[in-house]
């Protein structure tokens, strides 16, 4: 029987309660479910009213491909707003196997508390003094860990970003391979956790009970199928495998939509030597790995493990979107110096996407010269100390505009814009200006059909079919979400057409309960609902929903292309 | 005839324009129209697109007692929405003098363009290089413009603040004491004239043309009797001349409503070394003036000079509000040190009321200890600087609360609260919460009936009446600063049957053009409503007219009062 455990930080009570009214929700519809229904829309994120929950997917614990991403919700620091944070790693798995659906942190400690580690049993929370590992970056922080709880170790864990409560800081998660490279990156969950005095979350590495599907010949069937979804599509089984995520870096370029120097331009005249394919000739070069997971049954193997000249690891889990931030938004050329700058964003704890755009908002304000990999490394290292220039930096790209008297801020709700730019992509750019997340991709990927032919074509220059376009993808992505699947999956399963079928029949069989297409749809438009609700109740109007004026009134060389929707368009994409 | 003046300071162009479409309105009503008519409400405050505007009142020029307030207009770098910032000194009466209704700063110039004076003379604006003054703090850049202009200087300027286009800076000007002591303190207007690089702005001194009522006999009369009615009340004239605004100190504090360490008290024990008392028996035995007007023509004299136990000049200009902020709720309880920071703030040109707070935030964030003034001083010289500290504090209090992860942060709409607890003292918490400007006790002064029986009795710690209250005294103020009357006029006129007749007659009298009481009303309601509107636009909705959450959850001592309006409630006190 999945389990929701819900931890009062301040008193250190706990209780392990049945589902009751959650029953049927997973994943991101579970933590926003939650949030919207438990949290006062208007309390401070910091503030002991928030609560932060991780929860699996409906099909967290099983064995279908692809089937263990995390969700991590909460009303975030940054944007004010409800969020929820998808991240890798071996967390959302092995939830099931202790029987827990979700993990719910209340209230918080008085502000002179001590770090506590929670170490969570099968029927236990055991609160631990964290001040061995307190201040302390994330992978020695890890290691240590390791050393205490061996090799099974399943660590959430802040760096020293989220410890100083900092906007953009992340929750990292324990990846495949021992390192805590995956994280809960957007929106400042990593500040929620660290209001709350809570170091890491360790899952008992004892308890691993199999979880097995409720109708399990119907279950096989429809995991063969689905293998076969993923395997047959191009870029699920080649393109990410064979490069990564960024390679993107020239397909995007190409397009005149690889958000450049600020968002001034659509292309880079250095993209080549950020792309996948250089990416992927230097990890080869290095022995580094081009392919990795970023949980167990990932069949996709987008990631990678990069090293230095001399064979040593810098990072890994290094996408798309961090290299653009750095490398073409920052102008910053040298791969060695980007990977470090992702190494750096782990060990603090920092979301490689905001802190890119910060280091390019730096670089507009005369902090440091454009493309200077050096500086921005030491801009960033200040992260999570007493330095003030480190409290700036660590709070995102409208905080340090406001340090650094920058106007050109590429932010919606406060978060700042990922990959792609919204002039040249109108289908994201919808999803930026609607989703309750911020500007947000993950939340509706209009590249697929705006550039890469997945899915059908929509043209991203006009405004033409992008608004139900936004639409129908944020519904879709909030009920992979909440079903616990990689937002990749959704490559093949826009061009497959028995894709989203075979999703349903995988929740039914896995389950136990009846979930058809229909159930799919409803779960996603009802998650993307509790979130409207909350964030209306928080006081976001469609005035909110909104890109900065100079994306109107700038248009974005080579394509000379201009931001045009009015906000009432826009409204055409909320559930 | 009056003109409008608009100066684009990128091409350098000006014009002198009729008024126009703005016939009939002066000071507040004519900024906050033009910026509602004119500003795109979705702009960057720092963009070429914002404006700012300098407005004389509708008796300004004029001998009518106390009438020559100034009116700043602009969208606010603070608080994103629309702000008048009010102030005295010699600009306001100055401008009719020379037949200037209004000066327009338009458009900006590019971000590596140098800092310009403008001298503007009865037909020319001449733009000066502004090297000679460029980071400088206002005293000694003001020392400088003395030797260059002569005593008859009238000028408006920004210090290291403004340059550096922080949150909390002031636009200053030259007081009749040849000192730039008066600040248009509020919501950044400073940063906004730093954008648009303009250092300074001269008035012609060879330029006093004289200005005569339309209506002389009349406009005698009626003066006459203005003289009468504010001579003839307590606080207008004994209380204010007496101990200056800072009389308040020991009222407020004896009610319970003085906000105590970042609001966390009603009380504060140190009251007595901060009150108006022992700041005028200090200022005497130090040689100093108890006695100073911001503005010529005032008969009420409510400003001080206060002197070290030298005799040296310390500042002036010395309100309740900077005593409070610096010595009640930051705990501070020299005297000394509080007069040095309102003296640094009027130096770098900063809001003493937002900096105060912001201290006040920094020690609850464990940055300095608590009533430690010296550290203060330290934190407040960083201001104006490329010390990124200084970054931080000089944005105020919202700003330095997402630095050093503060959660109790006493803001509306993103500015700082005034001395008064609204928990206590709710018709002027209706106020914070519902003016477009941000938490301000001028914009409606409920202080009056719930405090100082002034102008009728409501009682302060309950709902009832405060709502109609703050509403009819907002309406009553827009029209105060419209006209150019000082706010501490309507002590008088609210406990006088024929104080609002009186201010109409003077503006007929003096314009030549039919003005009842009701036109009076009119002027004020349509001001707010241009204020209202701006912000709609802005994206502003009633939950952005809410007060913090831990004002309703913490109640406060000593009386345990609580904010419990709804914003249902609350919009009644919208025009």
């Amino acid at each position: 029987m999945p389990r929701i455990l819900r931890i009062n930080t301040r008193t250190k009570e706990y209780s392990f309660e049945e589902v009751g009214p959650y029953a049927g929700l997973g994943g991101r519809a579970l933590t926003s479910r939650i949030i919207n229904k438990e949290v006062p829309a208007n309390c401070h994120p910091l503030s002991s009213e928030n609560k932060l929950v991780f929860a699996t997917g409906l099909m967290g614990g099983s064995t279908a491909a692809n089937s263990g991403r995390l969700s991590v919700g909460t009303k975030s620091p940054l944007t004010g707003g409800i969020k929820e944070s998808n991240s890798g790693g071996l967390f959302a798995h092995k939830m099931p196997k202790m029987d827990l659906l979700a993990v719910i942190l209340e209230d918080k400690p008085e502000e002179a508390a001590p770090f506590s580690t929670l170490f969570i049993t099968k029927d236990k929370v055991i609160f631990k003094d964290a001040s061995d590992i307190v201040g302390m970056d994330n992978y020695p922080a890890h290691d240590k860990l390791l050393e205490e709880y061996g090799n099974k170790l399943v660590a959430g864990m802040i760096g020293p970003a989220g410890e100083t409560v900092r906007k953009t800081a992340t929750i990292q998660f324990t990846d495949p391979y021992k390192r805590p490279a995956r994280s809960a990156g957007r929106g400042g969950t990593g500040a929620v956790m660290g209001s709350k005095k809570v170091k890491a979350i360790i899952l008992d590495p004892e308890v691993n009970e199999k979880v097995s599907a409720v109708d399990m010949d119907a279950f096989k069937t429809a995991r063969t199928t689905w293998v076969d979804i993923l395997k047959g599509h191009p870029v699920t089984s080649e393109g990410l495998p064979g490069f990564g995520t960024s390679i993107l870096v020239n397909i995007v370029n190409e397009a005149g939509a690889l958000p450049t120097k600020n968002f001034r331009f659509g292309q880079c005249d250095h993209a080549a030597d950020i792309s996948g394919e250089t990416i992927a000739e230097t990890i080869q070069a290095r022995s580094g790995k081009t392919t990795e997971g970023c949980h167990t049954g990932c069949i996709i193997q987008c990631s990678q493990q990069y090293n230095d000249a001399n064979g040593e690891y810098i990072t890994s889990g290094f996408e798309y979107e961090t290299v653009w931030a750095f490398g073409a938004n920052a102008l910053i050329k040298d791969m060695d110096d980007i990977a470090t700058m992702d190494r750096i964003c782990d060990e603090k704890g920092m979301d490689t996407i905001e802190i890119g755009n910060t280091i390019a908002v730096a670089m507009d304000g005369g902090i440091i010269p454009w493309g200077d990999g050096k500086a921005a490394i030491e801009l960033l290292k200040k992260v999570g100390s007493d330095d003030p220039m480190g409290m700036i930096i660590g709070n995102g790209v409208g905080f340090a505009g406001g340090a650094f008297g920058v106007e050109r801020l590429p932010i919606v709700k406060n978060q700042s814009m990922p990959a792609y730019d919204p002039r040249a992509v109108k289908g994201v750019g919808v999803t930026y200006a609607t989703t309750a997340m911020g500007a947000d991709h993950t939340a509706g990927y209009g590249v697929c059909q705006n550039i890469l032919g997945v899915g059908g074509t929509v043209d991203g220059h006009k405004k033409d079919g992008n608004v139900e376009l936004s639409k129908n993808l944020q519904v879709a992505t909030a009920a992979i979400d909440s079903m616990g699947f990689c937002l990749f999956v959704a490559f093949a399963v826009l061009d497959s057409e028995n894709g989203v079928q075979t999703m349903a029949d995988l929740v039914q069989a896995y389950t136990g309960n009846t979930f058809t297409a229909d159930d799919l749809v409803n779960l996603g438009v009802n998650c993307m609902k509790d979130e409207q609700e909350f964030n209306e109740r928080a006081g976001f109007t469609k005035m909110d929903d909104k890109l900065p004026r100079f994306f109107e009134t700038d248009p974005l060389p080579p394509h000379n292309v201009a931001w045009d929707y009015n906000e009432d368009e826009l409204q055409g994409a909320k559930a």
